[in-house]
């Protein structure tokens, strides 16, 4: 962690236990240099990035202050509460209803606050176009027609020692590189599952999860799920005793939609329980590089002592959105995956993995990390005060710490399909809640796409958002 | 079509209804230019051009003559007969031999006979590298996470321009662009069957209609094929009268492993049969391009009025191995293709979309393929011959008009798949019959990949092989 880094997150845990509070003004720079003994620019840069996160913010001429913003106030939307799933497993038909959505914002002129990627501007692609152009240039052509399989070594080792700075040991032959992330997940679900089986998964969850479930004719049944702390451990044990279930998909980190992260000690318990049992876990971890906070947390697979968690990450979420590059660390399934992705689709292309094995060897992507992270982290804080000004009274919504999705729980006489019509209508795309669970329920929810460069647009089509919802306010009682 | 184009096919008649035969002395270029009222280059051109497909050899001081094997002689080895599948349907578990054969074949060393790809030496690797680096650099940054679905709108239309030439209708619509072909033609089986269904495929096949038919839980039917005209269709309909057909997985041309070419009216009386029973047709058509004859032969999708075939395409066999770009044009049932490609895989790579693309709107590619069909037509006159020098007596073999395998049938006491363990300790790669069935028959036969650029090592490795199955056979009784 650099200097300036240090800097801020000291002056963030004084806003967090509230030592400042909303309104208090900062030591000046050259205050701070002199009594800190470190350089203005190093106080300037912490600064900066504090108020990247939304917890300070400059007034011209006068200084910088906390937000009023940065801490919970009263007026503060309150957090959804823990999902109640129902005990029962079920069929999965949710697909159409899916596509209704994807396809409905597949028009480019919407503001894309349904859109599962970040804004593309976040994104060093044309550095990324510079190292694929070299890489292709001076490739073996002997390569373009054998690194098929498990895909390019290089990367494999690049992949496998990013786990290694983290203190996991991964081996870069259960590393299988595949065509992002999704089918990552698709294959390790196929490996460990038959038609009719049972598997757990959150609640509410990603939509590709349920249909995943769906196109391999798999049973859902869905697990309690808090919307910080994610999986509910005693939920999960419960659902455990009454189902056969083949195989978990969770995401132990900013989950998709709630952007809950399991605490450590929860991770491990998991792992535990289910390696008790036999059961795989397939972990959904795209979003585990973007976190607020000092560390980056660890995912479940650094708990797994018997290879029994298949752990998915990609660089679309990261990196190189459209490049089509994930992986699986599928441990003791590495094996199937890898005999999967071949009869599947062969390999993973060469010319994206070219890209980013090139990218990665140069180094610097930590650097574009720590930026991409403290852009996310301002814009979800500019978000949250969006919603908190502009959303009906009585709307609820999630703090996660790190991703870039807000999961939006408006009054319960909204309903979140007629929003995202409505919505559509004023070219604003939104993930209404019915797509995130088997049962469509979540009805009066929303996912809310907060990762864009700060842009006016996007932040009126919250406010209109915001005041759609109160238009759709049942008259009271 | 060229002027040289023209002339050469004129020679090439002539030699294949025996009036020039082999031995004969051709007009020296002097004599052809000014009997034929052209130009001495474009002589040479055409006799260059059928020195190439093996047709003519050059004899030093002394002009061109016709080969000894431009024609059938009376040693030359014969034709395979046609396959005689059993009646019933089967459950297919095959996969454990195929990946043992594909795990044997990924040392770099190997003298790739058993490749399924032609030499990189062949495909305009540098100028695709350009194509991709120039479109990465000019693309709007939008289109990263935007090209999602069924892919690049002006591949598809570049794609839809290629079957017009062909004189066929396609819509852009139709029409998904794939991670390669394999996963095409994966999509498109899972598209129209449920796990149980029976499928029909041919006898022999290509190995991973097989493991797409054991991954999906399907029952493989097998149909008599022949090594030069394709489909037996009087097996067909009596496959079609005893089994319920859900789909059929057909190669109409050049057919993998055999080679063999579809009649066209074959072709249509293959689309008009399964249309009066709403049998869908997967057709793969990866090696449609490389026709040694003068015309593309059209796909069975040429005949197609309902919709009702998948036809299958790629551009890894003919331009961009590696780049895993393929497609499918699946008619009516190009929603069910669309909605699983996003759940599986949710997009083809941008920037291999990107280089093919820009490749097709420079212009250049038939070009290129017309010098690819040359290399491989040449190639296949130099195997061709080398088989017949140097295998076992009683040894047939296909003389395939397109693409770039030999299948092999060796005197019946010869185990190919002993043949195949010997070959790789002397590092040589071959793929053994036993892989192109559900039943691991074809014991004795072999698929030679002849796609290489004139090369010694590949001229030595099939005398290698070729004595080697010499001496497996068996003592004379």
């Amino acid at each position: 962690m650099t200097r300036y880094e240090r800097y801020a997150d000291e002056i963030a845990d004084l806003i967090g236990q509230q030592t400042l509070r909303p309104g208090d003004r900062l030591p000046s720079v050259r205050q701070a240099s002199t009594q800190r003994q470190i350089s203005p620019s190093t106080v300037f840069q912490a600064y900066y990035l504090l108020e990247a996160r939304g917890l300070i913010q400059a007034r011209p001429r006068s200084g910088y202050y906390v937000c009023a913003a940065s801490v919970a106030s009263k007026a503060a939307p309150a957090e959804p509460a823990p999902s109640q799933p129902p005990a029962g497993s079920t069929k999965v038909a949710i697909s159409e209803l899916v596509f209704e959505v994807l396809g409905a914002m597949r028009q480019r002129e919407l503001v894309p606050l349904g859109s599962a990627f970040p804004g593309p501007e976040l994104f060093p692609l044309p550095r990324l176009a510079r190292t694929l152009a070299a890489g292709m240039r001076r490739m073996d052509p002997k390569r373009i027609v054998e690194d098929l399989g498990p895909g390019n070594a290089d990367l494999r080792r690049q992949i496998a020692l990013r786990y290694a700075v983290q203190g996991m040991k991964v081996d870069p032959n259960e590393i299988v590189i595949t065509n992002g992330a999704m089918e990552a997940l698709n294959l390790s679900l196929q490996a460990v599952t038959q038609p009719g089986d049972v598997v757990a998964i959150e609640s509410p969850t990603f939509y590709a999860a349920l249909q995943a479930l769906e196109r391999l004719n798999l049973r859902a049944v869905e697990v309690a799920t808090h919307p910080r702390h994610g999986v509910d451990l005693g939920a999960l044990q419960a659902v455990l005793a009454r189902h056969r279930v083949k195989a978990c998909w969770f995401m132990p980190n900013f989950q998709n939609p709630l952007g809950c992260l399991m605490p450590e000690q929860a991770k491990r318990d998991l792992v535990a329980m289910l390696a008790a049992r036999e059961i795989p876990l397939i972990e959904d971890d795209v979003y585990g590089e973007l976190y607020f906070g000092r560390h980056q947390p660890p995912p479940a697979k650094a708990f797994d002592r018997l290879g029994a968690v298949m752990h998915c990450g990609s660089f679309s979420k990261c990196l190189a959105p459209g490049y089509r590059v994930g992986w699986v660390a599928a441990g003791r399934h590495a094996q199937a995956v890898e005999r999967l992705k071949l009869m599947t689709s062969l390999s993973a292309p060469v010319p994206s993995q070219e890209a980013i094995t090139g990218y990665l060897q140069q180094g610097g992507y930590d650097r574009h990390l720590r930026q991409l992270r403290q852009a996310l982290a301002g814009s979800q804080a500019r978000a949250l005060r969006a919603v908190e000004k502009h959303f009906p009274k009585g709307t609820r919504v999630t703090r996660p710490e790190g991703g870039y999705f807000l999961w939006i729980e408006l009054p319960p006489s909204i309903d979140a399909w007629q929003l995202h019509r409505l919505a559509l209508s004023h070219s604003i795309s939104l993930a209404p809640g019915q797509i995130f669970s088997a049962g469509r329920r979540f009805g009066h929810c929303l996912r809310l796409n907060c990762g864009h460069a700060a842009d006016k647009r996007v932040d009126q089509a919250i406010k209109t958002v915001g005041q759609l919802a109160g238009s759709l306010l049942a008259p009271p009682a």
